[in-house]
C-alpha cells in the first residue's frame, strides 16, 4: 500500500480528506517548528483549523519542557494554544505516576529539571535530576553510595548529565520488580538537518538502563498508544475522526495507525518519501506499519483542503 | 540436548573426556577467581593442566586492565601465566585496529586508561579517555565543541566515565560510513553475588552509542569469534580438541560454539544450571545455541578427570 499525496487529490477528494475528522494531533519540532524557526504557514493552518471547528492537541515527545515552558514556546512562535491542548511526555509521565505509584514511595529521575517540574506539580515525590558524575573508582562508589529504601519507580528522559552513575543506581532499583520502570520516550536522536552532529535523545538513555536491568520500560510518549487513553479520557475524541500529523514514522505514524487514527507525513522533518517508498515495498509487517495514509510537502499543504469559505 | 555433568562421568567417560582437547581456553572471573578471591583448588588444575600438556589460554572480556595489570593479577591470586597466555578485550581490540585502521588516522575511546596503554603500546593514536562532563547546556556544547578532523574508529569499552557529551561525540563520528565502530564486548553487567548494586558493563554503554549511531559494531570480544581467529593465528590450535570453560553462557559458551570448541560451564558465576535446564527444553535455536557440552560445580571438579598419575 502507497501513501495518499494530499497535493494530488481532486477537489472532491480534498473534501472528503478535510470532512473524514473532527479531532486533529500534531507533532511540533519538524512539523510546526525547527528548533526556532515556525514553518511557513503552520500558524495559519492552526488558525485555519480552529475556525473549522476541529479540536486541535500538540503532542510531542519532547521531556525537555514542562507543559508552562512549551506553551511560552508556542505563543513566541506565533501559535495559539492553551495548556490543555499541549501534550508532551514530561506531563505524560508524570500523570501516569500519579496514577500508578505508591503515594509514599519517590521516583529515582533520570532527566531534566522540566521533568521533575511537572512530577512536582502532581506532587509526585521524586530526586536524582542534576549532576552525579563519579569522583572516585566504581568500587569505592559502590562501598559509598547508599540506595534509597522508598524508590518505587524509575522514571528515564532525556537527561543531558548521564553518567555511569546514574546508570548504575537506576539498574539497581530496578533489580526490585515492585519498582516500576517508566520512559517518557524512545526517539533515538534529535533531527538536526544539515548539521555535522548527531544529538542523542533519550531512546539512547533508555536503551542503556534496559541494557543493565534486563527488564522493558512502559514508555508514555509516542507511539506508545498511552497518549491515546488519556486523551479519550478527558476528550472524548473518535479515533476513527481523528487525524494525525508527523514528521517521523515511527513514532508519530506508529502512534497514530495504533490508535486507530488517519496519518499524514509532513515532508519537513525526519522522513522523506523515499523512506515511505521502501516501506511500501517491503514485507515487513513491521515496516508496512511505518507507511502513513497520507503525505505532503509540509503542514501548509494542508490549507488546499480547507473548505474556499474558510 | 542437556548438558552431561563431569562428576557424573564414569572413568571410563572421564578419560575420554580428558584426552578429548589440546588446548584449554578459560574465561577468568567467575571461573578462576571472583573479585579478589581466588576459586578453591582453581591454581591447582591451572597447573594439572600444564603438567599433561594442555596449552592453557586465559580469555577475558575485561577491558578495564592492560596486559601487563591482567598478569599481576593472575601472579598475584597464585596463578601462573604468561603475557602470551592472557587474552583480553583491550589487546584484542588494539590488535584489530592495528591491522584495520589506517595509520594516519586516531581512534576516538569510550573506555578506560587500560584500554588507551593497550592502544599506545601498538602506536595506534586515539584520544577520548578520561572525564568528559557537560558544563554548559546541549546547544551551547554544540556550538563550541569541534570535531577532529582525522577520526577513523569509534572504540567503546568500559568506562566509569561515560557521559552525554561522549556519547554525542561518538554518535557524530559515526555518521561517516568510512569511521570503524569497534566495541570490546557486550556484556551487560558485571556479576557480583548477592550485593543490592547491578554494575552496569560495556554493553550497556554499546547500546545507548549503537542506538544514536544506527550501527552495529565490530564485537573482539567473547562471543565474537574474532579472538579464535588471533589464536589460531598465532598459536595454530585445533578448534576441534579445544575445550572452553566459561561461567556465562551468552559470552563463554556462545564463543566456543561458534569456534567448534567443545564447551564447558562452570555454576560458580552467573549462569546455573536452571537456567541450562530451560534452554534445553525451548524450541528456540538461539537458546539452544547457549546450552555447553559439559557443566560442573566449579573448575575444580576437573581434577576427578585428570590420569591418576598427575
Amino acid at each position: 500500500m502507497m501513501s495518499i499525496c494530499i497535493e494530488t487529490l481532486s477537489a472532491e477528494g480534498r473534501r472528503d480528506f478535510f470532512n473524514s475528522f473532527d479531532t486533529v494531533l500534531t507533532d511540533c519540532d519538524g512539523v510546526l517548528w525547527i528548533m526556532n524557526n515556525t514553518i511557513p504557514g503552520a500558524t495559519q493552518v492552526i488558525i485555519d483549523f480552529k475556525k473549522n471547528d476541529k479540536k486541535i492537541f500538540f503532542v510531542t515527545n519532547n521531556s525537555t519542557k514542562s507543559h508552562v515552558q512549551l506553551l511560552e514556546k508556542f505563543h513566541s512562535l506565533g501559535f495559539q494554544a492553551s495548556v490543555n491542548d499541549v501534550i508532551n511526555t514530561s506531563f505524560l509521565a508524570a500523570k501516569y505516576l500519579k496514577a500508578n505509584l505508591d503515594p509514599s514511595k519517590r521516583v529515582y529521575v533520570i532527566g531534566s529539571p522540566a521533568l521533575a517540574c511537572e512530577l512536582n506539580a502532581l506532587n509526585v515525590k521524586n530526586f536524582g535530576v542534576g549532576e552525579d558524575y563519579l569522583k572516585t573508582s566504581v568500587p569505592e562508589f559502590v562501598d559509598n553510595v547508599k540506595l534509597e529504601s522508598d524508590v518505587g519507580a524509575v522514571l528515564v528522559g532525556f537527561d543531558d548529565h548521564f553518567s555511569y552513575p546514574k546508570l548504575l543506581k537506576a539498574a539497581s532499583y530496578l533489580k526490585d520488580e515492585n519498582v516500576l520502570f517508566v520512559a517518557t520516550n524512545t526517539d533515538e536522536n534529535f533531527s538536526v538537518a544539515g548539521s555535522d552532529f548527531v544529538i542523542p535523545a533519550t531512546g539512547c538513555l533508555v536503551c542503556s538502563v534496559k541494557c543493565s536491568a534486563g527488564r522493558e520500560p512502559f514508555v508514555v510518549g509516542k507511539p506508545s498508544s498511552y497518549i491515546c487513553n488519556v486523551l479519550m479520557e478527558t476528550n472524548k475524541i473518535d479515533p476513527s475522526r481523528t487525524l494525525m500529523i508527523g514528521d517521523r514514522c515511527n513514532t508519530d505514524i506508529l502512534f497514530g495507525k495504533r490508535c486507530g487514527f488517519k496519518t499524514l507525513l509532513v515532508l519537513t522533518g525526519v522522513n522523506s518519501l523515499k523512506d515511505v517508498e521502501e516501506w511500501s515495498k517491503s514485507d515487513d509487517p513491521t515496516l508496512q506499519e511505518l507507511v502513513p495514509d497520507y503525505y505532503a510537502e509540509s503542514i501548509d499543504s494542508l490549507r488546499a483542503t480547507f473548505p474556499v469559505s474558510s
